[in-house]
């Protein structure tokens, strides 16, 4: 392993590079898109022999793009406010110019022909698609390779593992990725970037190889404010998934709004936090009490108390509804060529195989059991906080990581935001805010409140 | 346009050829998997060439398949009771051995390596997939060519088309569809066999090009018991669509069952009825009543004329419906290729991008009211009987036909079964019974009641 710098290009701590900042600076010629392009292409250039975040990468097709848009700037007519920002696609999701791999052999160099509706709708707000990042297999759980940027010998968590470690090294300001699990709170968590799962069906996800009923596609981002942008972006043009309302809300970044009252949520995973996880978790709670915040917990609140003992099992009922929604088309790829399937898919298959669909309506029952008791929370209070993860990444490329904080949100279907905000052994952990459904909005506002009075 | 015989082969009127009819026969030998493919390959032979209702076939495969089959049913151990079906698969459902066309040029011999969940279930059942039949384009509005086999001047219906015309004249015991406006029952109704559109996400949709919210795969085939058998086969493997309870039942074609009370349903397209179409529906209707069921009509029931006053608006608001969520694929479509994408797609598409996610979301929320609204009908009888079109297939293939008869109970997400048992101009015309959500199986056995209870 090479833990050194490549081509001697200069690189010292990962470090978020946020369009919106820059724009600002767009009109007046100051920047444009294309010296901000130039900058995450000399990111890339300083972390990417290392990190893997990139399955493919056009740097010519997006230094051509980002002159056009720059030219918009110029003009004062950019198509939006994210027209010029450099974008990678998790590589579940087509993409007319660059081939859609899933993160498994089987797929390797196979191009659909054309944009998800995501991808789509973010051309024509004029975001420049600079690449596909890394996925797990199948957006599950076999690693693909990408390294930790803040350490090397860590995983980047996943399925979204290039998204995360392209977006907190700058080498973009945003990615897509999708969860069904972690797959986006995770990684953002273990890099340090800006996670956002939006509302169930809350962003189009036609064309996207992830179909199962609790997964999302969802946005990493450098900042609060690129991450809004890109969502509402997408939903304005391409809604959400057919049938579901889809992510609602302002043109640009809704203002910080302060909570009323926020619900600690300790995951079923919390045994597993470290001593710095929870007191950073702790002092954040004390920041945000002490501006006023009724704070309710399992302590001193029923409701809070009623939905942990529900979430206790979140993860075996997520990973149930899960193994039987992906008997097909793993079936299939088994079929075709099981050598090509990993162990742990393989694995997995079977284990869903022996389900009776019996079982999974049972399992689906539960869940809208779960899902009501956390709608019920709404009356108690705006959001609720937890820890993203139980800490820092573990050391090792072979495991993404614990899952566990995530997907008690995942599995209500909830809008989540994971913030850089907390630290473990020196490493960066994320902050979940959670909010309710088709409430993404406040979420956003009530995160930016939240980001804003941590100390 | 050649109206004769092809071949020197023998035909006369449509004939369908149920597979379940010849099963019981298998065990002891006077008949076979391969002497029923026989009948279907001579169908084939006699029909195909006037009817161009498949894309692909595969007549060697199938009778290797079918001589696999004759090996289990001898031995008395058949995969399942429709282990040797021969089963054609609509052309906007992916299968392993042939391309998925979609009707459209842009996919002529597409070819995507796998199955479809419903048709991995069906193979696992033992079905034969003899070949891909013709879908309009893009499973939407424009023909591909079928001619019906009762008047080689008329439409077959579509968009299901090319599985109406074979399953009508035994080239097939049954084949997939898909239904989002009208796209099972009016083929059925024209050409002269079972059609069912189960409970919405009632059968596994993955891998079928196919995403629209109302939208079901379901089943045309040559008996209610074909029909049934194909059905739950699927979905005892593959299940519903993600998220969904799936449809449920017993193992084998429900018991008939003589409902209490029915419904009837004068859709929005009633004024256009032929007369001989209403005087067939009338004789239905005095047939059932004649038998002790209660009718409830607009004429004595308010929640009768209350639904009826709902859906005079259910084909616009259909069409608004899924024109959004097909603005993608097809602006992608477009930019790939225009020429190769019809007009009338062209112009909804534009019609389509000239709304916004506002009007979309107001639509979603008038479905929901119809669905109340329907449901509510549950509390006062059994099930709803309705025309399943105007009156016989038009003439003219440039068209598929008036759909307005079957749009509500697609946009409801009913279970809807169209039965052969009318007439017009000597030409088939379906009779729709329409049930409840996931009351599936209670439809089947009110159907099958019905069927024989009809003079």
């Amino acid at each position: 392993m090479n833990e050194g710098q490549h081509k001697g290009h200069e690189r010292s701590v990962p470090q978020r590079l946020s369009f919106s900042d820059a724009a600002v600076h767009f009109a007046n010629g100051a920047e444009s898109p294309r010296t901000f392009l130039e900058r995450c292409l000399d990111n890339i250039a300083a972390w990417e022999h290392d990190i893997g975040a990139f399955v493919h990468l056009d740097t010519e097709a997006a230094r051509r793009a980002a002159d056009r848009s720059t030219e918009r700037w110029r003009s004062g007519s950019p198509l939006s406010p994210i027209d010029g920002m450099p974008l990678g696609i998790k590589d579940i999701i087509e993409t007319v110019d660059f081939p859609t791999g899933q993160g498994s052999p089987l797929f390797t160099g196979t191009h659909t022909h054309r944009d998800a509706a995501s991808v789509a709708a973010l051309r024509s707000a004029g975001a420049i698609v600079l690449g596909k990042t890394v996925t797990t297999e199948f957006a599950a759980t076999e690693p693909r390779g990408t390294r930790n940027p803040w350490d090397l010998t860590r995983t980047p968590g996943g399925s979204s593992s290039g998204s995360a470690a392209a977006v907190a090294t700058g080498m973009l300001s945003a990615a897509l990725g999708t969860q069904g699990i972690a797959s986006i709170v995770r990684p953002s968590s273990f890099c340090g970037c800006i996670g956002f799962k939006p509302s169930l069906g809350g962003i189009n996800r036609g064309g996207s190889y992830d179909t199962i009923s609790q997964s999302c596609t969802g946005v990493l981002g450098a900042s609060l404010s690129d991450t809004w942008q890109v969502a509402i972006e997408i939903a304005t043009r391409a809604g959400g998934d057919p049938g579901f309302p889809g992510l609602a809300g302002p043109q640009q970044m809704p203002l910080p709004a302060k909570p009323k009252a926020i619900a600690i949520v300790e995951t079923a995973g919390w045994s597993g936090a470290t001593d710095e996880a929870r007191a950073q978790f702790a002092k954040s709670i004390d920041s945000i009490e002490h501006r006023g915040v009724r704070i309710i917990r399992h302590h001193n609140h029923s409701a809070v108390r009623a939905l942990e003992e529900t979430i206790i099992n979140a993860r075996p009922l997520a990973n149930t509804i899960n193994a039987w929604e992906m008997r097909w088309p793993l079936n299939t790829y088994r079929d075709r060529d099981a050598a090509k399937v990993s162990l742990v898919m393989l694995e997995r298959l079977g284990q869903a195989e022996a389900m009776t669909i019996d079982q999974y309506r049972a399992a689906i029952a539960e869940r809208e059991n779960v899902r009501r008791l956390y709608s019920q929370l709404r009356e108690e209070c705006d959001a609720c906080l937890a820890l993203a993860a139980s800490g820092a990444a573990p050391v090792g490329l072979h495991s993404t990581g614990d899952p566990s904080f995530a997907i008690p949100f995942t599995l209500v279907g909830a809008p989540v935001i994971s913030l850089p905000a907390l630290h473990d052994e020196g490493l960066p952990l994320g902050l979940q805010v959670g909010g309710f459904r088709d409430q993404d909005e406040q979420t956003f506002a009530f995160a930016a409140w939240i980001s804003a009075n941590l100390v």
